[in-house]
């Protein structure tokens, strides 16, 4: 395990792929749409007409919006939407519990569908590609962190996120989500979805995939190391097939016993159901790495515990208002280095894709219709969910 | 930097030269006082009758108190105290920051002294060695954490702290600190003072010494690394000092602007008065390696932010409550592993005593006398401690 210069040296190596790759993409044909008309806009004339799901206040209900995308620009692609899945994360932000939002305002980042048009400096796609979005769609793009793979950390904090950032160059005044039937990206912000997965199964790769991939690649574990993961919903369900897959003896914590034999058969070694805190004792010190993906208050040092002297502990889940709150003492007697870990950058999503295509590490994933997005949020915030809810987004 | 097994190595060699050092103290003559009177009490006839300052309530204030502590044991030595230093904990302690406390109670953990007497079976000390004693004074001593020089890591947690602990043993049902004039503590919970450092300046060593010493050992940090400290108070000003002698550039943070001379006196490169947190930003990313000594809630995230990524962070000072609250999301954005360190072990106590002596890296003290305690500790509250207060111990 290590935090070494060796995650710099792949995220160059990333950085340099993700550069060849948009190469070979300008040396392929790339249809231009500018002034066709698509299904439900017209490119280039003016702004893209949507249907969607968009909260209108905190209560954390979702109802029918029509709005506008702004036009397809020269660096922009659009995507018809295809599915469109639930991260905690929507939730949390609609509720303002991350801070106060605008509203009407439509969530949703982890979208995947096909491209419809390009803009006519897009050399990345090409119309008909299968294409997904994630957490963002822009950067400033100049700063030493996007220029190295690393848009998420923008060094001029104008990360756009993918829905509720003020945007000037939306309609509506801030970005949108993909609870909808079309987005306009910039092509950078867009990454291929290969054909050896299906759609759907892709989607929550973009948020739920990248978000423990990039923190499991980064700890470097070794074939063998025990690794846990803690909270088992969207995210930890896909952080155990990742660490699985990478060889690692995976011990998962969850407070829903029903949740055990999904657990075991996503290739956990073991399944610790913490009722209490005290469960956590026998396994003090065993552990080579954990993630955690609750989100919510929860008790860090006690979690941490189960880590080895010295060891990595990464937070991925984002408690109300961000915060968490720790016994420093209790940590002191662990030794535990605490770290918490957001996204991952662009060429880090790409490779999460393939990853998990190649490898078939796949989310297990209940398709709804748009009507059922409430009912949905209901059953995330009740620990329901098994484990990722995907609207199909045709039903929009 | 790195918290690799060369930790775990170089506290293998503490754990081995502190048992050779017990061994060649072993083979030199020590002698037996049992049954001797001593100047304020008789040993293995009894209890040891000892003045000191006790806190009655949470009220903050000491008064003057007569108190009996455990007859000599046979693994026991009684030292005379010569000086007892000031720690905010003591303060934090008394005043129930950290839990409801059992009074009267004597607080004290920075220790210094001469032995006046030793049990049969010690072998370790001998009458009239300088000795010293800091922030505990038992554990269970038969854990992986105790025979590897962890005592303050007690698998068992066993540890008994110098103030506060229930301990049959004693006559008040509670062990009592060194704010008084005679202590009886296992031999092996108790340090060599070397004769070149005089008794006042090695007492601030027992716990501001050891508790900024040992994570900044554990960093292992190269000569010239960029090395950033966080509340230059007592343990503040300790970490600048050893840092600065192990060849760090040592960056001070301070919210105290009168302090800026003094903190360039101890070896400082820079003092930067962080009386508004956006005075962090311009050194974002430029540190290897931090120590908060704060004992406050605080932005940690904003602290952590100047270190580079992937570097480590480590809070040593303990808030009310033992409680921190970051924003994960903050940290995030940073990728520094937040730990959190407390005191260290015997064997390294035992050396950064020798270590501050031989390299003359010594406190900046004020001696005060008993009757001067409370007036102290108001000082310490409101910043104006520069930078240890000493107790007179023959003022008690």
């Amino acid at each position: 395990m290590s935090t070494s210069n060796q995650s710099f040296d792949r995220r160059r190596f990333l950085q340099f792929t993700s550069l060849a790759g948009a190469g070979l993409a300008a040396s392929a044909p790339a249809s231009r749409l500018f002034g066709q008309e698509v299904d439900s806009g017209k490119l280039n004339t003016g702004t893209i007409k949507c249907r969607g799901y968009a909260a209108t206040d905190t209560s954390g209900k979702l109802s029918p919006w029509e709005f506008e995308r702004r036009p397809v620009g020269e660096q922009d692609i659009l995507i018809e939407i295809k599915y469109a899945s639930i991260c905690h994360s929507d939730i949390h932000t609609m509720k303002g519990d991350w801070g106060p939002q605008i509203y009407p305002q439509v969530p949703g980042h982890e979208i995947v569908g096909i491209v419809t048009a390009v803009g006519k400096n897009v050399t990345k796609f090409k119309v008909g590609d299968r294409a997904g979005v994630g957490c963002m769609v822009d950067s400033c793009m100049e700063c030493g962190s996007c220029m190295h793979g690393e848009e998420h950390l923008c060094d001029k904090g104008a990360t756009v996120f993918t829905y509720g950032t003020p945007d000037k160059s939306s309609p509506t005044g801030i970005t949108q989500g993909g609870y909808s039937n079309h987005i306009v990206v910039r092509d950078h912000f867009a990454v291929h979805i290969p054909d050896h997965i299906s759609l759907e199964e892709a989607a929550p790769l973009l948020c739920a995939g990248i978000t423990t991939y990039s923190p499991l690649v980064n700890a470097n574990f070794k074939i063998g190391d025990k690794i846990g993961v803690a909270g088992i919903g969207g995210l930890g369900h896909m952080a155990i097939k990742l660490a699985v897959s990478k060889g690692a003896e995976v011990y998962a914590f969850t407070t829903s016993p029903d949740k055990k034999d999904d657990i075991l058969s996503f290739g956990a070694k073991e399944v610790v159901v913490v009722d209490d805190v005290a469960k956590l004792k026998p396994y003090k010190g065993r552990l080579d790495y954990m993630i955690s993906t609750i989100p919510a208050q929860y008790d860090v040092a006690a979690y941490a515990s189960v880590v080895k002297p010295f060891g990595f502990y990464t937070q991925v889940g984002m408690p109300v208002g961000f915060e968490l709150t720790l016994s420093n003492l209790a940590l002191s007697t662990t030794r535990v280095n605490f770290n918490a870990s957001l996204i991952g950058g662009m060429p880090e999503t790409q490779e999460v894709v393939h990853y998990c295509a190649d490898n078939r590490v796949l989310p297990k994933i209940e398709i709804i219709k748009a009507d059922q997005i409430n009912d949905a949020w209901t059953k995330v915030l009740n620990k329901q969910a098994r484990y990722r809810y995907v609207i199909d987004a045709k039903t929009f």
